[in-house]
Formats: C-alpha cells, sequence, structure tokens
C-alpha cells in the first residue's frame, strides 16, 4: 500500500482540531460514517489518515493527512478529486502542500522543458530571461502584429498574447496567430537574435486542440495557458498532446485564497495588485 | 454594444472602495492603467465599468461591474476568464452575482432536461424524488452492483456512484458501469418502478468521452460528473457531445469560499459537514 500526503491548514478551536482533522480524512476518502465501512480491507487500505497535526498560528493548525494512491487511479481529476474536493468547500480549509509517491511522480513529473529547455531554446545559458504582454485586449490584428514587432525588434525573449485576448471579432485567432508569428519571424531575422511569440490558447478541449494545431503549423514554439480556467485535466491531454510547446501558465481563476499560491503556482506568489503582469512557469502538482 | 453584469462583494476601507471597484474593473478588462488605452472604441467598448457600488455590512460592498459581452467571444472558458479570472486571486474579493444578455443566455441556456425533465424520465410527475449515493468507495464490482440493485428495489428513484468512485483497480469503471446498469435493470424488472443508475464521470476529456460511450453504450441515462474538478469548458463540451444524459453535478473542487455557492450551484448552499452527501441540478451558469 502506498500513500500520499496532503497537508492544509486548518482554522479550529483547539478542543476541536483532533476531530475535525479526522472529519476531513473521512470526507476526502470514504465520506460516510466509519461504522459504516465493514470490510476491513477499505478501513486498512482506502480509509484516509490523519498523520499530524501541529500548530502554526492562533486557531490555525497544519494538518498532514495520508490518502491511498489506489483512490486516485494515477489519474490527473481524480488526484485533484481526492486531495482537495470536498473540502474545498469548507471555508476553514486551505490547501497547502501535496507529497506524492515515486509512482505518481512518475506520472505527474513536472515541467517537459522547463527553464533548461527555455534557455535553450532562446540561446540563452545565463542571463536574465524577459517576457511581454501585449495589451490591451479590444486591439486589432494589425495593432497586434505591429506591437509583436516592437517588442522582438527591442529583444524581448518572449512576446505573449493578454491573457484577455482569446477568439474574439476583433482579432480572431487564426488571423492573430499568423500575422503575430509572422511580425515575429521578420523580427528575428533582422535582429538574428532568438524571440517567441506565445500565443494565449483558451476554450472547451476541442477548441484548445483545433487552435493548437493551427499554433503548430504557424510554427508556434511556446503558448499561454490558464490552467485553471481551462481546467487541470484538460490542460493535461493538452499537454500530452501537444508535447512540442513550452507551456507559459497564467494564475487566472486560481482562487489563491483557498490553494495556497506556493503550491498552486510553485515558487512564485501574487499580490493583490500585480497578479495580471507575470506568467509563470506551471509545475503542477510537484509541491 | 452589449453589456453583461458580474457582482462582486469587496471587502474595503469605506475610502478606497471606489479606487479598488475601479482597479477590478480594469483588472477584469483591459488589465492595464487607463492612460495606456490610446484608442477611444477600445475605452469605450472594451474597457468594464463599475455600475453600482452598495454597503451590505461593515467593510463589505456590493459592487456591480458591467463587462463587454464581446470580450467573452461567447465561449466558455473564456466567460470564465472575464467573469472571474484574475480577481479569484485577490482575497478581499467573492463573486456573488451574474446577470448575462439574452444572447449569452441563447449560447449558455441552462439545463437541457430539467427538473421537468427528470420527473418525465421517472414517470413521476408530483411526488418528491429520492437519490443515494454508493458508499464506501474501496469496494468491489461485485459490491458496488448488489448495492445498487437494494437500492433499486427499495424504490430509489437514482442510485448513483459515491463521487470518489472513478476508475480505481478495485473498481474499473466499465466492467462497474455494466454491472450496476444489469443490476439496476433487473431491480426495475422486478418492481415495474423506473429507477436509474448514474454512474461518475471523471477524468481528463479524452476519458470523459470514452466512458460517456460506455455509459451510453450500457443505456445509462443519467450521470453523474463534477464539473469544477473536470473543469467548466470540459463539462460544457461533454454535455454537447453527449445531450442525451440528465446530468447530475457535484461541487467537489467547487471553492465555495471564493464564488458564493447560490451562483456557482443553483439554490444550495454546502454546510460544513454535509457538502458531500446531496447531488444538485446543475444550472451554471444562470444564477
Amino acid at each position: 500500500m502506498a500513500w500520499l500526503t496532503a497537508t492544509y491548514v486548518i482554522e479550529s478551536e483547539p478542543e476541536r482540531i483532533e476531530e475535525r482533522a479526522q472529519a476531513l480524512a473521512i470526507e476526502q476518502s470514504v465520506e460516510c460514517p466509519l461504522e459504516a465501512v465493514r470490510d476491513p480491507r477499505i478501513r486498512d487500505e482506502i480509509v484516509a489518515r490523519v498523520a499530524s497535526i501541529e500548530p502554526v498560528a492562533d486557531g490555525r493548525y497544519r494538518v498532514a493527512v495520508r490518502i491511498a494512491t489506489q483512490t486516485t487511479g494515477g489519474e490527473t481529476a481524480q488526484l485533484v478529486n481526492m486531495i482537495f474536493g470536498n473540502c474545498s468547500l469548507w471555508d476553514n480549509v486551505q490547501f497547502v502542500d501535496l507529497e506524492l509517491t515515486a509512482e505518481l511522480l512518475a506520472r505527474f513529473p513536472g515541467p517537459r522543458h522547463g527553464i533548461a529547455g527555455i534557455r535553450a531554446l532562446l540561446d540563452a545559458p545565463r542571463r536574465p530571461l524577459t517576457a511581454a504582454a501585449m495589451k490591451p485586449q479590444g486591439m486589432r490584428v494589425g495593432e497586434l502584429a505591429a506591437m509583436c514587432r516592437t517588442f522582438a525588434l527591442a529583444g524581448v525573449d518572449v512576446v505573449k498574447d493578454d491573457h484577455g485576448i482569446a477568439d474574439q471579432a476583433y482579432s480572431p485567432f487564426a488571423e492573430r496567430v499568423r500575422a503575430c508569428q509572422a511580425a515575429n519571424a521578420e523580427a528575428v531575422r533582422a535582429t538574428g537574435k532568438p524571440s517567441f511569440y506565445a500565443p494565449y490558447l483558451i476554450g472547451t478541449p476541442r477548441t484548445l486542440c483545433e487552435h493548437a494545431r493551427i499554433a503548430r503549423e504557424e510554427g508556434v514554439r511556446v503558448v499561454l495557458v490558464a490552467p485553471m480556467v481551462v481546467g487541470l485535466p484538460a490542460f493535461r491531454d493538452l499537454v500530452d498532446e501537444f508535447p512540442e510547446f513550452v507551456y507559459l501558465a497564467h494564475p487566472s481563476f486560481g482562487g489563491a485564497a483557498r490553494i495556497a499560491p506556493p503550491l498552486l503556482f510553485g515558487c512564485w506568489a501574487p499580490t493583490r495588485r500585480s497578479s495580471s503582469t507575470t506568467a509563470v512557469m506551471w509545475n503542477w502538482p510537484q509541491a
């Protein structure tokens, strides 16, 4: 039997924390009174267990819960469901850490390209990297392409769509990607310095695939996705089907107050007024 | 120009609420200082506007924001992105209401079957309806089928998988659906009273489609989905591809503290200890 460890911060009166921690472990596994679980195999191998409870501040406790890996089926959506499903609805619970087993880490290995892959793409082994977002949304394709060219001529490494730029009538996806990619390529030919245009992929899974195909045909190497908007399972399918892209992750719809930002987004934490301007590398689900 | 109205509750000092409301409107539309928006068309037609600010309690304000419908592209994922994208990361903001235009409502019309469709399916025009969940997860297929038969023989209208029952080694999806659907049909033949087994569909979009096809082939009419786990855009694709199913929605991963439960789940509000036992009809995005 193998167990992953999910860690939560629970707000509670001291005299109730043990009961609350135990309730969370049951809620995230069998979801019924233990008295109703008559099969010893299920009690021993399926029911989640409280591993530790540590006070972190007044009325706040760090609670580690061991969840049986077999309950996840080794699958993205069910992993989310098991680690922060129903307890995401409890207003006194924040999901703060996750420790997977070696077997699960093999299925969720993190970024395929990583920072080394991006540096190789840019032929920039050591220097600081730069990225710029094209704003505001509402600009037409010609204006976006001109802005894309300007950024690339100025030496910006990655020029991304603002995450509000989707597939609107004023800048339809296919036309925009063709124009911006061409403008970027033209600048790269002029400067001799690598630069990449990163279009924003957003939509239902069918649209994501269609748009990814268009981007690939146009020679795009870097794309922007908001995994929480498209859904983590859809993001997984996309990455599996288009492994050649470098994916930049946008935190939109991240609901950071419920999932601790360092867990959801890696090493980066949003501040109230600057959340929109930074795209980060998505390294879910490795904490 | 058409505008939808999204409403938020913002915690703020009285002297800063106007500034915060305006910052939210900009964050959810052009995401840059208004001074940088030089095109009058974008200022007039794209930038979101604060429509009203009303105090609701000490330090809490109800803020209505008008968002240009053209920014949504009429598409599920981008609609989510526009109404609660970046501002979901602000810990002083809760998304509480949504008013769509007639044009958007035509694209997002709500439940296809609704309560009337479910009553027709059950031949139960007026009486209270019943549903039961098969628990605990960890049971093997034979045990689940026996429980499914027992519930149907007892007259339960809808017998659903617990939302922890996915595609684990101890109860693989295809085998489970075949056995439970057969057990349910056997009970219906014995009692003459309609009853429906509702399997839980969970996974990446590809898995959702595969499993929906299996369920359809087995004669399943009602399914359970957690839209926030699979992602709202993936849920939309699924419903569009399999319109014949009645969908029961599970609130798992709903993060209710950030999106007001009456908005996310319709008329139902979770309580801390009973969130898991009630499946509700999903009527997103109509509030």
